[in-house]
């Protein structure tokens, strides 16, 4: 009868519109299995309508979570070695760009890897067409928010609270290398110049060159040094090109301060690198409840990469409460194979992953990785995702180690593959009681509206999601779904999309579940607190009621890698429940109407769905 | 020859030309004879071409400036006593609303008072509708402004220098009751809480009540005080509401805690509210090359307003020499009649300007005011705009004597005698080698576009002037005579303007003399560094580059009531000249060559004005 309502409504007919549901309700069903499998988050209100649909009963047991590790406590030792789980010794081996893990070396003989789920490329391509099939009923769902848009202006008149004040946020997307603000790089690097003029700092060519060497080899005195020379800010040279955006990551133009200042990697052992990240640990610390969970680097260009960077988080003791990290993979494929460090793509992920399978077989042989692997909790892929390929991705696409040409995987290959590996990983993580990883990929940034579907089935949660505005069944999804979205408004300003045109403010209040965050605070913001920054221009451009901003700061706890007892604790302790009785209104500051009413917006739309599927069940009986 | 090119281009008349010409250039003639009776600046290249339309030479000795008193040097007291001039005893009385100065009672009884300038309404009345007859040719200008916007926008390019560093600066425009962020005023409510409890610090209908008492009666516990429940900040609910906006105000809505922490003139003798306002100056102090212009206000209900507000700064040492204060005057003479606490409006400015004076006659008599009024270097005049009045000011108005209805005056009426009573002050105080006042508006922030007629008489610059955009003829004007505007976009953006449709860019761009000021922080602000919050959005919305940026940044120096030793200090020895020459690149770091276009241009549209009257003497003879 509803549903007879809303055709009506919608001028459509009872078949399309049932049609429509049971697309959406196959997507649904689809990111609920792939989730599932990597024990990515998936909210409980939507899986109860889902097994409503498939007439099964929910239980909250039936619902997976991931694993993080809780900080270690007041006294306990963030870097201890000890009570490092044993070695197993089993057997990996990659095939297809995914690592299979085998028993023994008999096992790996017999070609009979450990009982593991191993994803498969061609159920994959087939999820990734049924998903891209909802494209077509872009028409009846585009009508469909129309009508909830409406409603949701009309409702949230309500809860005019005014007054902004930030509770427990994280900066849910932010990288390593550009964390800190470009005064504060400057002044970094003049103390060091007053304290290390004559340390060796840089090998280049052979020749070892003290800090002094490399300012006059630039021909520059770090003291006449300024904001403008250092050069590292966006500014309208960089809207849409980003190419220009990342030469702005050396600093004077000067790749090798790039070199000396933001690697962990270089002749200094990373060691200014890791100062100057925990000088932005410190303020987090001091502000208590802000949060950062920086990106570093691991790029799969040689195995020894993930060695090298828990060496440098365990030497320089970079460990923060405040921050918990993710790995970003720069999807450079080609220029490795350009420059012929790596034979094929499969290389590349081998690169990448298997020394995180080493090490949760063998921990004991990889202790530093072991200890710093407690604090990743997930990875990104990154890179400009408006550069076009002529590739296009199905089951019939070359296997990794069949990829041998010179171009680049397309996105969607990079997204199946990574989060192939991870999913396993995390399988065999939880058999060992270990902590699982977050697949966060970067993603409609920019580029084909098909990275958006990728993702979907793919990833926990994305980043910049700017894209889901020019599809709006898509964006149905990412709504129904509640996948989490970290925007980041002034970096789109610099880069592209004008702020005033970003979706950010609308997809809040439809009730996408987003949060703020700075992306590069060194490129994009000019005050000290660049997720401050954030918040206030968004608060003061879309006149955001505290009600809001408070939801947007409760959004990035949920979506970010903080460990189910920190959730508990800036959150309450039902937080994973849905509606009002999953919210502590004196930790979070949401109000209790909102939530209400971002529960029952949600049971509504879920109900049309099912009800039109079950509709037609009956109606076909 | 070139004007004919010119009115082919716009297709206007030779003639329509000329006349418009004359009219702009009459205007220009007018307001350089109200800033040069007031000691108000006019810019040097402006009248240089006025002279050359006069026919008449033009002199540097020519021009006159403001006399502002320089920081006290280090080790001096700024309270010191001592070197006060001797009394005069001269004899005073007001007359049509504007103060007469006598040598003696005899010239008094004679009335024959001395020879100083007194501006009559008359001629202003005149000068008024002269000045309103532009709108006339409204036409005209749009056109020529396009052609001007076009040439700017292709010549702008030029000088994209990126990254954003702001060098010395002035917030122009900010109210001391609102100069505090809201943080910043909860923890000092939550400080004095805990040490003054039960110190007595309200008087209310004759009963003394401690603090403690107070937040018992308002069942309130300072230590729930939260950004929230303090509910200073404007917000969705303030846009186009002066009135609620004027409640924000009232922190947690209790006249009683705005009467003990933002007033001079309570039972603790305004002892917060100085200590709030030195930790406010402490914070630019700190930051070195941050200055502020607060407003503190003088009601003119009565005659003591300006000894108790002298012996509060002086009692409680508020001297900063990064602050220079700015007396508001609120236009509320309404209410003062209402209640009956003046007769009539000549009451009142005998209330606000006698003191001051008695204080220039006989600094002796009035020693605390006669030091205060050192670091006093203007007045604002300030209400909503947008209110209207029935009455149309003419020189068929009553006299201030005789305006005793209960309605208030309209803006031009309060604007005409507030400038004609600093005008006669400061002749008499320049006669002394006292320090003279500038008047600075509030103006064109909304209401009718005559307020910017009346300003761009009597006012050395103005506040807001958003309204300008509504009017190109008297945008161009401000243009011409490079009247500075104190813009606070983000006070707009609350009020009366969405940011995205705020003319600064545009006026900026134009070469209008603006500047960037908060108005109030603990409404519109989120972040500790107001000033700096409103640079960086600014910068990040219009995508402003460095040379914009220090553009305004000087221009707020310019503006400032800075004394001529500190402007040399921040912007270059010879910043009185104008273009490339008077600039000091080391100093304002804006580029010269954006310094040589806007003097060119200038240079350009004066000529045109000029040459286009010149024409017509010769082509009359």
């Amino acid at each position: 009868m509803f549903c007879l309502t809303i055709t009506v409504l919608l001028q459509i007919t009872v078949e399309d519109y049932e049609q429509a549901a049971r697309s959406l309700l196959k997507a649904l069903f689809i990111r609920e299995k792939y989730s599932k499998l990597a024990y990515h988050r998936f909210p409980w209100t939507t899986a109860k309508f889902l097994r409503n649909a498939a007439n099964e009963m929910w239980t909250e047991e039936y619902e997976i979570l991931p694993d993080i590790c809780p900080c270690p406590g007041e006294g306990q030792d963030p870097y201890s070695m000890e009570n490092i789980p044993d070695n197993l010794n089993y057997q990996m081996k990659m095939k297809d760009g995914i690592i299979y893990v085998y028993e023994n070396t008999e096992a790996l003989s017999m070609n009979k890897p450990r009982c593991l789920p191993y994803p498969d490329l061609e159920t994959f391509a087939i999820d990734m067409i049924s998903n891209q099939y909802h494209h077509k009923i872009q028409q009846f769902s585009l009508s469909n928010s129309r009508v909830f848009l409406t409603e949701i202006s009309t409702m949230s008149e309500r809860y005019n609270l005014e007054h902004i004040s930030v509770y427990a946020n994280v900066d849910t997307h932010i990288h390593a290398a550009a964390c800190m603000n470009q005064k504060h790089l400057l002044d970094f690097i003049q103390t060091t110049y007053k304290t290390d003029a004559e340390r060796v700092v840089l090998e280049k060519a052979g020749v070892k060159l003290t800090l002094k060497q490399v300012f006059n080899n630039l021909n520059m005195d770090p003291y006449d040094l300024t904001v403008d020379s250092l050069d590292v800010h966006a500014g309208r040279q960089t809207f849409h090109r980003f190419d220009k955006f990342n030469s702005k990551y050396n600093p004077v133009g000067a790749s090798e301060l790039r070199e000396i200042y933001l690697k962990t990697d270089n002749y200094i052992e990373g060691e200014y690198f890791a100062r100057l990240i925990k000088e932005v640990a410190h303020d987090l610390e001091e502000s208590k409840y802000q949060h950062a969970e920086p990106r570093l680097s691991i790029y799969g260009r040689s195995p020894e990469e993930w060695e090298s960077l828990s060496h440098w988080f365990i030497q320089h003791k970079v460990y923060s409460p405040n921050m918990r990290w993710i790995i970003q993979v720069p999807r450079i494929y080609d220029i490795f194979k350009s420059r012929k460090l790596i034979p094929n793509f499969a290389k590349m992920l081998e690169n990448i992953f298997l020394p995180l399978f080493e090490a949760t077989v063998n921990p004991q042989k990889h202790k530093e990785l072991h200890v710093f692997l407690k604090y990743v909790t997930g990875f990104d892929s990154v890179d400009d995702e408006s550069k076009h390929s002529d590739h296009m991705f199905s089951y019939k696409s070359p296997k990794p180690e069949q990829w041998t040409t010179d171009d680049n995987p397309p996105y969607s290959y990079y997204l199946f593959h990574m989060y192939a590996n991870i999913m396993v990983l995390n399988n065999l993580r939880k058999e060992r009681g270990l902590s699982t990883f977050q697949f966060r990929p970067h993603c409609g940034e920019a580029g084909s509206i098909t990275h958006l579907v990728s993702a979907f089935l793919t990833a926990d949660n994305i980043s910049h999601g700017l894209n889901l505005k020019k599809s709006p069944v898509l964006q149905y999804l990412y709504y129904l779904a509640q996948v989490p979205i970290a925007m980041s408004p002034l970096s789109n300003n610099s880069l592209f999309l004008e702020y005033s045109k970003n979706p950010l403010r609308e997809f809040l209040h439809k009730g996408l579940c987003v949060s703020l965050s700075t992306d590069d605070p060194m490129q994009f913001h000019y005050t000290k607190e660049a997720l401050m920054e954030e918040y206030a221009i968004a608060a003061q451009l879309w006149k955001l009621s505290t009600c809001d901003v408070c939801e947007i700061a409760r959004n990035s706890v949920l979506q970010s890698g903080l460990s189910h007892e920190e959730k508990k604790h800036f959150l309450g302790v039902n937080y994973l429940k849905d509606g009002p009785e999953g919210n502590d209104i004196r930790r979070t500051n949401v109000a209790q109407i909102r939530m209400a009413y971002r529960y029952e917006t949600l049971c509504n739309e879920l109900s049309f769905l099912v009800d039109a599927v079950k509709s037609e069940v009956v109606g076909s009986q």
